[in-house]
């Protein structure tokens, strides 16, 4: 029996801040930082969020996250910005590209932030929320150490390489936020765990056979790609706008240390604001959705829901009932 | 037997010229459009080449393509800028849009075209060569009739919505050109006239069953999206995306026709020449690439080919050899 306890996120909140205060954050940075693993948290996405906070704070312990390096502007050409992240705390690098980007649009209708050299952003989804809830659309990728295989190959040479589109939708929006292989590796570990196997294929066992067993997939690490190829070349298309962009490491440079970092990514943000047809925005999207929504399912069970509309929910729960943790995960937080 | 002759790529574009001329269209478009229905179908993308000549004529003769209609600004802030597609010839308007983002992006870093009231640009991945070879990044994805249906749907309420990523490298580009459906009609009709199944599941049968036959997903028309959910997720958005931006229709409205008109694209391109990192550009793509081809496999046979390579080889051999043309489908043009 795996015992979960419910943290108020106010709660999560000031003890992240204190652990990051600890590790010399500024008063502002360990805000914010702390806020942005709380948020994740809050809107379910645990592995990115507190799963992961004591590991952050390992990284940081490890010198590989400088708490209060700052990005530099490397290069600037109106509206697309290349800048060095200089290993500081990658969410809040990313919040900061995400920031630039928005401003950039403001000023040139579409502006693109580029920054090599920074760590892993946890949940690429949170960019997208923070700018399309201020009325922005949102692009963005990161590359990855490698952990897929290209298509057809059994070494991992890919990364998986979380791709994110968000659009403002009501007082909220519409988010994807994809890794390019079919189950994260947190995801397949979760149903290890469980006992439980995939819902779909995942990867291939050590015989070279899909399999829908997490267990197989974890020893073989060969992750299955989603749509195969097709995922495959977008994965290694983003490494490479994501390199070339932001003049940073590749996923091949990354993956020549054990620990991920001095990775690249890229922010672009639109200012929908300015277009023609600003006012009639809100129409066209519920009007997407609510089509969307009429699709015909042969079992009544099935909802069909757009990419972040489960968020919500989760959010509105967790917020009321404060969020589940694992119990061991909590304790070894309180004991950083 | 299925008979296939080979016809010069010059043949081939005096031919189309000869019948867009007919069809009233300018003789700068005529060549323009023939050119690109022949480079297509020389880069082996003979379902959005030479096999879809005659049904774009039709859409012609129907009035649904209106020849000489040219594309119109509708609205331009700094680098983005909305166009009224104004029913004309969908290579043509979406050229003109991949020529004009590239301006933008010369002056602000970065730019974006928008288009409504388009038509259908036939091989997205045409406008990522064109870009990528004159040395710019593209991005660029289209909406498309409702052909795929949402994650756990029966009916069709999503486009396959083709995303195009493109780079440049070497003389040439790394193209990525993916649809959201993991295989297209096109391919699957082939595969069945030739009694072979799909190399994966390509959708599912009649009974609600994965199936690799591609006889059962024809009947069914229930298409798998490119990695089950996150492919159904992405399609949403791109339809999305492409309708705000553009101002124009969503793959909803599109469907109300049985004809696919009037649809929503998007092009965006980058200037990758005033990058601080420019001169270096080329080896990092070098390098990623070939790490990419160090992959290993556990059959010497397999070849692990980035998104674009196999076209070279194709572009090659129907240059020197002549496209490979089906009898029946070469006879039917010779008569329009």
């Amino acid at each position: 029996m795996i015992k979960t306890i419910n943290i108020h996120s106010e709660r999560m909140i000031s003890e992240f801040h204190r652990i990051l205060i600890t590790r010399d954050f500024t008063e502002d940075n360990a805000l914010q930082c702390a806020k942005i693993f709380t948020n994740n948290s809050v809107d379910g996405v645990y592995s990115h969020g507190v799963n992961r906070f004591a590991t952050f704070i390992k990284m940081v312990d490890d010198g590989y996250v400088k708490p209060n390096n700052t990005p530099l502007l490397k290069s600037k050409q109106a509206g697309i910005e290349q800048w060095d992240g200089n290993l500081g705390a990658g969410p809040l690098n990313a919040m900061h590209a995400t920031d630039t980007a928005m401003g950039l649009s403001q000023q040139y209708g579409i502006g693109c932030v580029a920054l090599s050299n920074t760590n892993h952003w946890m949940r690429g989804g949170a960019y997208g929320w923070h700018a399309a809830k201020k009325g922005f659309i949102f692009i963005g990728f990161t590359n990855t150490i490698a952990n897929m295989p290209a298509w057809g190959a059994i070494d991992n040479r890919l990364g998986n390489n979380p791709l994110v589109l968000a659009v403002p939708f009501k007082e909220e929006a519409i988010v994807l936020d994809m890794a390019m292989s079919q189950y994260s590796f947190g995801k397949m570990e979760l149903a290890k765990m469980k006992e439980e196997k995939l819902s779909m294929h995942g990867g291939y066992n050590s015989s070279g056979q899909l399999t829908d067993d997490p267990a197989e997939i974890i020893a073989s690490r060969r992750l299955l790609p989603v749509g195969y190829w097709k995922g495959a070349g977008l994965s290694l298309l983003l490494d490479v706008l994501a390199t070339i962009l932001s003049g940073g490491s590749a996923t091949f440079e990354i993956s020549k240390s054990k620990i991920e970092t001095a990775i690249s990514q890229v922010f672009i943000a639109i200012d929908i604001s300015k277009l023609h047809n600003y006012s009639s925005i809100p129409l066209m999207i519920n009007n997407i959705i609510n089509d969307y929504h009429q699709s015909a399912t042969d079992d009544k069970k099935i909802n069909i829901i757009y990419p972040g509309e489960n968020v919500l929910k989760t959010r509105k729960e967790n917020l009321a009932q404060g969020i589940p943790v694992l119990k061991n995960i909590w304790n070894e937080i309180l004991l950083l």
